[in-house]
């Protein structure tokens, strides 16, 4: 593909000419906002998951893959401080895949959204005629309840950056059975005014380049401080991995100065939140090494299109 | 497998412990309903389409494959007489497809949605590592508008039963191109009232057999009543592709006598309503042949776990 993934969504979103009061938020943030009746909105987001790109059966279970398949959709509802309401499911399933498999499966989607109040609701099963492998998508309903939804277009220069938890190394195995941050969110949306938000997914260098980007803003952020797995710490570049990993399901902020401060002060840290840098309106992405040197940080994430 | 899809989703929704006041409609439904605020729900619906099962890329288009993957879903807001909002596409793409494929796609995405206006507000897209072949998850997300949502379970024993369109032939060309019954399905909503109603996607005897068994009735169907398709006429078996060739996504709905004849009478006709049968209370499905002979009328359908 000639085009980057990124670039597609662009030129979908741009397709699109949707009302800006029955949609506020269209194609291309972490869900879409659908004005449903009076002063109350869905938001949707839809993922789909494919056998040999996002988990490998035989290494992984159905269930594992069932709960991953939910988890990633949780995380959307996250990086947009909104509560999961229900989900449905549809599947395509290699030939032979029996009952038992089915019932695998709803295991690890009811185990993801049971914990955060999310039903699954409804869904389709189809079946592939071949030895085709397994796929599976969510999509997902959620509320805004107690705070106003976070966008990625909200960053403002001065911002501070940040993110939850730590980075890198994910593919390990905590791709499988990662928290997604929902309740931790929306606890901070209400705790704070959060200007900016996005669920890293496929890596912070990527994330961080499409907040910049939908924020129309730039950002440093500093590599001696952030917060690097311990996984990716045994891997041959920590940073590079922390940078670069992806589906590491944590969320990547930014908010005032004063309103961080606040925050940093508040949180009971359960889920820790580190400070690695701050929104410029210099229009670049760039990364401060250890030795003070300066660099551009580009968008070396995953891109399911490259 | 040896359990049949219907068997399968039974199971799912036993598991499924749903509270009836947040979601009046669970699993087992054309779509499932969320209350989502006061006096207002959200109905959603899932498909998951595949190629070499639901069109095959090479003789069907890329455009012909995402238009009838929005259709397949609107036939899901038709067949509770709901109006299509919003839908979300996730797609797995084989390994080489290009922004021309996806633009192609877009357009028959597009082109089923807007004519029914229900907008495209986002999707995921993913690609298979390997030469795996095309699947498109469509999610839509609709609402009752001046009538009721019609369910399957409404049927009442006396109910005359009903079928918009003509039946069978449809995997000659029409699954490619049908258009979604929705205006049909809320335009007759709100002129009688109707008991159940579901859309005939996987054949007139499996769907038929859903709204007796989601009823807890009977029907008998006459045969001569049956109105059959052109490209149906042209087959070996006519009668048997009206029964049971599926994806002919015209509307099977059943109401009272008194009901059918307002009907009959204030109906434009543009797509033609036929009457061909009654519901009973035998607890059996049956069909009466020419000869005035009655038998069993199985779920012979397409089932997608067989």
């Amino acid at each position: 593909m000639n085009a980057s993934e990124d670039e597609i969504i662009a030129w979908f979103e741009s397709q699109s000419k949707l009302s800006a009061a029955e949609f506020p938020i269209g194609i291309g943030d972490d869900m879409a906002e659908i004005q449903w009746g009076e002063g109350t909105s869905v938001f949707v987001t839809t993922d789909m998951l494919l056998d040999g790109v996002h988990f490998e059966l035989g290494k992984a279970t159905l269930k594992q893959a069932g709960y991953k398949a939910m988890a990633v959709s949780l995380s959307d509802c996250a990086a947009m401080a909104t509560v999961p309401v229900a989900a449905v499911v549809s599947v395509a399933l290699p030939k032979g895949f029996g009952e038992g498999e089915l019932k695998q499966l709803h295991k690890g989607i009811t185990s993801a959204g049971d914990k955060l109040g999310c039903k699954l609701v409804g869904g389709d099963i189809t079946s592939w005629h071949d030895e085709q492998p397994f796929a599976i998508s969510v999509t997902m309903l959620s509320k805004a309840k107690g705070n106003k939804a976070v966008r990625r277009s909200g960053a403002k220069v001065g911002d501070v950056i940040c993110v939850t938890g730590s980075l890198g190394g994910s593919r390990f195995g905590r791709h499988l059975e990662f928290e997604p941050r929902v309740k931790e969110a929306t606890r901070l949306a209400q705790m704070v005014s959060v200007n900016s938000m996005i669920d890293i997914s496929d890596g912070l260098s990527s994330d961080l380049n499409r907040i910049c980007k939908a924020s129309k803003v730039g950002a440093i952020i500093n590599a001696e401080q952030i917060p690097i797995s311990d996984e990716a710490k045994k891997s041959e570049n920590p940073l590079g991995a922390a940078l670069n990993d992806g589906e590491d399901f944590e969320l990547l902020f930014t908010l005032s100065e004063k309103k961080c401060e606040k925050l940093m002060k508040a949180w009971d840290g359960t889920v820790p939140i580190t400070r690695i840098g701050k929104i410029t309106d210099s229009k670049k992405v760039e990364i401060k090494a250890a030795d003070g040197k300066v660099s551009d940080l580009k968008p070396d994430g995953y891109d399911h299109l490259k």
